[in-house]
């Protein structure tokens, strides 16, 4: 069976984001003044061949853990759907 | 009244990924080669300062158009919620 995981890695809250800094700066000059603060992170979508639920689930958080998100800096979530 | 505004921004399906394709090589390199696809796209949070949900909802529509997204090559989606 095929399992679309949505995974979401952000900038620890603790932590500066300067790239969302950046883009904050840019929408108050283009005049969206309402715009308070803005944090930038990653999505990705993985495409999973699994035979159930279970293993997809242990799949995607073996690839966050192994590779996707830096847990020292970034947090990870994500859920899965079957396709 | 606050609100968070989470706005998803992926390459469009037709057009390569290649950071995609690099991840997923790294996957299949740690053992994970269940995973069959990568799309890496931006997740990006805005907190927005607005009268009602629906002039939150055109400024993170403006963001979006404005700034966040390049439609040629990505398209994008958000919710948002009161917080």
């Amino acid at each position: 069976m095929k399992f679309i995981a949505d995974i979401i890695i952000m900038p620890l809250k603790e932590l500066l984001d300067p790239q969302g800094k950046a883009v904050n700066n840019s929408l108050h000059n283009l005049g969206l003044s309402e715009v308070q603060d803005v944090r930038i992170g990653k999505h990705i979508k993985l495409t999973i061949e699994a035979a159930d639920f279970a293993k997809a689930d242990s799949i995607a958080a073996d690839a966050c853990k192994k590779l996707l998100a830096n847990q020292v800096m970034e947090s990870y979530s994500y859920t899965i759907i079957k396709e």
